[in-house]
């Protein structure tokens, strides 16, 4: 789409979605222009609880399953349903390709809900620039106050929706930076999956300088990798980072005892948190509700929602017997474009739905590796209650869906089809999301509201200044966009880079001249060459698409300051 | 599915979805067992709206539209979201076929938010079973307390929404009897299309007995058929039967200037309603988005809501003004499956969504009777954007999608793919829709309710008394399954009318008893014979499948009254 015709248009309009009834009462007079004023703390802690994923079909969905296999009526969450949030990203590239628009990925949605603050899809906690500024999440607002803070998912801990509380990098691929960030986050509780972040290659895991657990430990973190030395944990433990699988926490479907619930790991974390005198921040992520909805995997993604719901259960009962706790619960956005029903039929086959035994994800290498038709039965016999898989349905399964999710996709599009519910393919897509509160956020964030009152709503909840965190995190660090010569030189793209820096940029074809106080860089950009305060300066000078870059020492040099270079978290450190 | 188990784990359960949280405050401790309680009066008038098929997706869309072509960021609706509503339909059957479950139709779902009770899909305000029982919609409630009452729809006014309000049928096909049985509701503005159920066949029309005009013009109606018309209406007009086509009122991007828009037909029947001093309550539906949405039709859709949000912006003008008027604002279910994104593509084209001409429907006939590639293109190119249709595009379109949209379906299919938006099919989904209120209904229908609460807190906003008028309903009409032999003899069935006059039904195989009060009726049913009182009695009788069908004769000796058939209305006169 023409995204900048959008974006225009949001200007125009004069109202940004973002404040329509932020504070406003429904049945009172409306007006959308009213911004959120930061009040006095009216809970000590915020318990923020975000289902990766989980829109409203999700939603309905393990509703009547839930009805259907236990007579449960409805989830623990139905009864705290205050509203929904727009969810739509900043326009937005990532290493060059337009990645944003209205439908948003969870980094986007998270940097919004954390920080108050859009960006672009993939951006964690970062603006949307060439040079992008970090973004104070309400956790690291916390951290201010004292508070106790905790990241809790189901998801690799390393990935977007926790990183964007704890951590600040331009792609939420680097997910060994955010790991290293988490050491020095002060978060005190971290559980989740994603140790092949902690570790090195060498041993089954990603990182390619160090094993950074030890650190952890040393800053006092106790480790721990299964239930059992969960459930062990002394009561007086103020840190942990817990680590339940090298990548993912495993789906409910296929979990063993020695995983915890998403339920079993918030209960411990309360534990934890709620010692602080000061009160407590924590965040409690259904991470992979929205990975068996990447893969359209339903029978599991209703298992998913329900094991949320169930760390929600815990959540809203810890808030009750506390009276000092706010609790929010959203979503990010939808994942797979999930429809109940399909063709024309009205109705839903709810009774198969608990007949797959495990999720597609761990039948999809032997999928892959079947080599005949025989296998495939088989494989699928195994997991499901299908015993007359058609000829025509191993042959889809065979020829795979046309999306990475190869075999698996395929297979999931045989189960949907049986169980009459649609999807529109493997993306995210734009629906509103739901809004459910208890305490006194309840009132202030209800209605028609943007994902990014989220955070502004919690933050003056609790009393904690978004704003005031953001300032102090720019005055150390900038995320500037690079690129490497061949010589391994870094060079950043200079006039977003002084522009950032307080400074001007100045100039025509053939010469520019960047200025910060009283120094002066001057670059001959037909003889690429550079001189700073009239002397001449060894800086390589690379154009790209008409675009000038220079080196870190430039910067240095006309700020005065000994700028450094963050290779790992890819970040410029200030002071 | 196995519907069977589904309502039985529903009974087990103990608690239905319909009375979770709805009296209960976000917040406070909640009572999922807490039933509304009647309250008096608050509110004098009550506006209902409802857009048909509009769920979540269709209700962003439309935003997103907006503010892509208008630069205005929300909805007129947006203000005034406090929920969201299951719709699931009773289990039910229509001839025979199971038509219900989890995924409703607008004549259950209608029958849910205008009467409070759950019925069976194609149900019009009748109870799910053999021999239905009405349920009073809350405008016959309304009009025992003297209240001025109107239905105004962009959809026929005989269609099962507006029919809900207004009349009791077995089935919503049933729009001749539909129509008939508004000459005696006492609804006092009707506007909407249908005019088709109003003539005979010799007049275009669909009826096979009458014109019945003449005999509303006879009890007071002015009769409109166009926005002049319509705005000539005399100040002092009280009743009013508008029909503004055939069938459906044209869609937004195919209507002429003829056709009043929701809004203007919503604004005159407010002028017409308000004058009442007793009060009004009114039903105002976008009936069109369903239609859009059956087609998948999206930039017709994103109009019909737009349309919709019109009127409402009309109703809330007014209700505000008026300051005694409730408004509440939902859909009945969700058409066509929805997903703002497709094909895991993080965008939507919606810059493309507002370059369609006419709707998807007006072409489906010049599709169907295309015979070549080259007529499809120019068909298509005329009616969009494209000018570059592949040859597999064309080819698509030429072979029809397999529904019974044919080449239309198709030509959406394409079109839909280019947007950037999926759809699971052409029928409706059973994800939970919005709830959007204004005045003393507001703080009584928020958070996650059922449809029947729109009916039952509504009615106790403006204090009518819903079970009374079913009771007096009750005492008139009996809605029977029934047969007709091939002597053109009307035959029941025998237990369930029997149990529904109240009596009793008592037998073997070989013979039964039918007892109401003194009266027996005896029938041999291996001879096929019957006795009223021991006498011989002259009884068609006839066994299907196992069950006893009897003639009315039978029934009204039994119960000592005559028993009269409305064959149109396919219902048993009890007095």
């Amino acid at each position: 789409m023409k995204l900048n015709t959008f974006m225009k248009s949001m200007i125009v309009g004069g109202i940004a979605v973002a404040v329509v009834s932020s504070t406003t009462l429904v049945g009172a007079a409306q007006n959308p222009k009213k911004e959120v004023i930061p009040a006095k703390a009216t809970s000590k802690n915020l318990i923020v609880l975000i289902g990766d994923g989980m829109g409203a079909a999700q939603v309905s969905a393990a509703r009547y399953y839930q009805q259907y296999t236990k007579g449960i009526s409805h989830l623990n969450i139905d009864p705290y349903y205050v509203g929904q949030a727009t969810t739509y990203a900043d326009r937005g590239e990532d290493g060059g390709k337009i990645v944003s628009g209205i439908v948003t990925d969870s980094a986007s949605a998270g940097t919004a809900f954390a920080t108050g603050h859009k960006t672009y899809n993939a951006g964690i906690s970062v603006s949307n620039e060439d040079v992008s500024k970090p973004f104070a999440s309400i956790i690291e607002a916390a951290e201010v106050n004292g508070k106790a803070t905790g990241l809790v998912t189901t998801a690799r801990i390393t990935h977007a929706t926790p990183a964007v509380y704890a951590s600040h990098v331009r792609s939420r691929d680097n997910e060994s930076a955010i790991a290293s960030q988490y050491l020095d986050s002060g978060v005190d509780v971290l559980l989740g999956g994603g140790k092949q972040f902690f570790v090195t290659k060498e041993e089954k895991g990603k990182r390619t300088d160090k094993n950074i657990l030890a650190d952890f430990q040393a800053k006092g973190y106790t480790l721990v990798e299964n239930t059992a030395s969960l459930n062990a944990l002394p009561s007086q433990t103020t840190k942990v980072l817990g680590l339940f699988g090298n990548s993912h926490v495993a789906y409910v479907p296929d979990r063993t005892a020695e995983i915890p619930s998403l339920a079993a790991m918030t209960s411990k974390a309360l534990n934890i948190l709620s010692t602080d005198k000061d009160g407590f921040v924590m965040m409690i992520e259904g991470g992979r509700i929205d990975h068996s909805g990447h893969a359209n995997d339903l029978p599991t993604l209703v298992q998913e929602v329900l094991d949320f719901d169930a760390a929600f259960k815990t959540a809203i009962e810890y808030a009750k017997k506390d009276g000092n706790t706010s609790v929010v619960v959203t979503a990010d956005h939808e994942t797979g474009g999930l429809s109940l029903s399909r063709d024309n039929i009205y109705e839903i086959n709810i009774d198969l739905w608990d007949k797959q035994k495990h999720s597609s994800e761990s039948l999809a290498a032997a999928l892959e590796a079947a080599k005949t038709p025989e296998e495939i039965r088989s494989i699928v016999t195994a997991n499901t209650w299908i015993t007359d898989l058609s000829d025509e349905e191993v042959k889809q399964i065979m020829a795979g869906d046309g999306s990475s999710y190869k075999r698996e996709g395929a297979y999931n599009a045989v189960i949907s089809k049986r169980l009459l519910v649609g999807w529109s393919g493997h993306g995210h897509s734009a629906v509103d999301v739901g809004v459910w509160a208890y305490g006194p956020i309840a009132d202030k964030i209800k209605g028609q509201i943007d994902n990014t009152q989220i955070a502004t709503v919690g933050a003056s909840i609790i009393g904690v200044d978004l704003a005031k965190s953001s300032k102090e995190l720019q005055s150390k660090y900038l995320f500037p966009k690079f690129k490497v010569n061949r010589e391994n030189v870094v060079l950043y793209p200079a006039e977003a880079l002084v522009t950032a820096l307080g400074g001007t940029f100045k100039g025509d074809t053939s010469a520019v001249n960047l200025l910060v106080g009283k120094n002066t860089v001057t670059v001959n950009l037909t003889a690429q060459t550079a001189a700073f305060n009239g002397a001449a300066a060894s800086y390589t000078v690379d154009i790209d698409n008409g675009k000038l870059y220079l080196p870190l020492v430039a910067f240095s040099q006309l700020t005065g300051k000994t700028l450094l270079w963050d290779a790992l978290s890819e970040r410029i450190i200030l002071r």
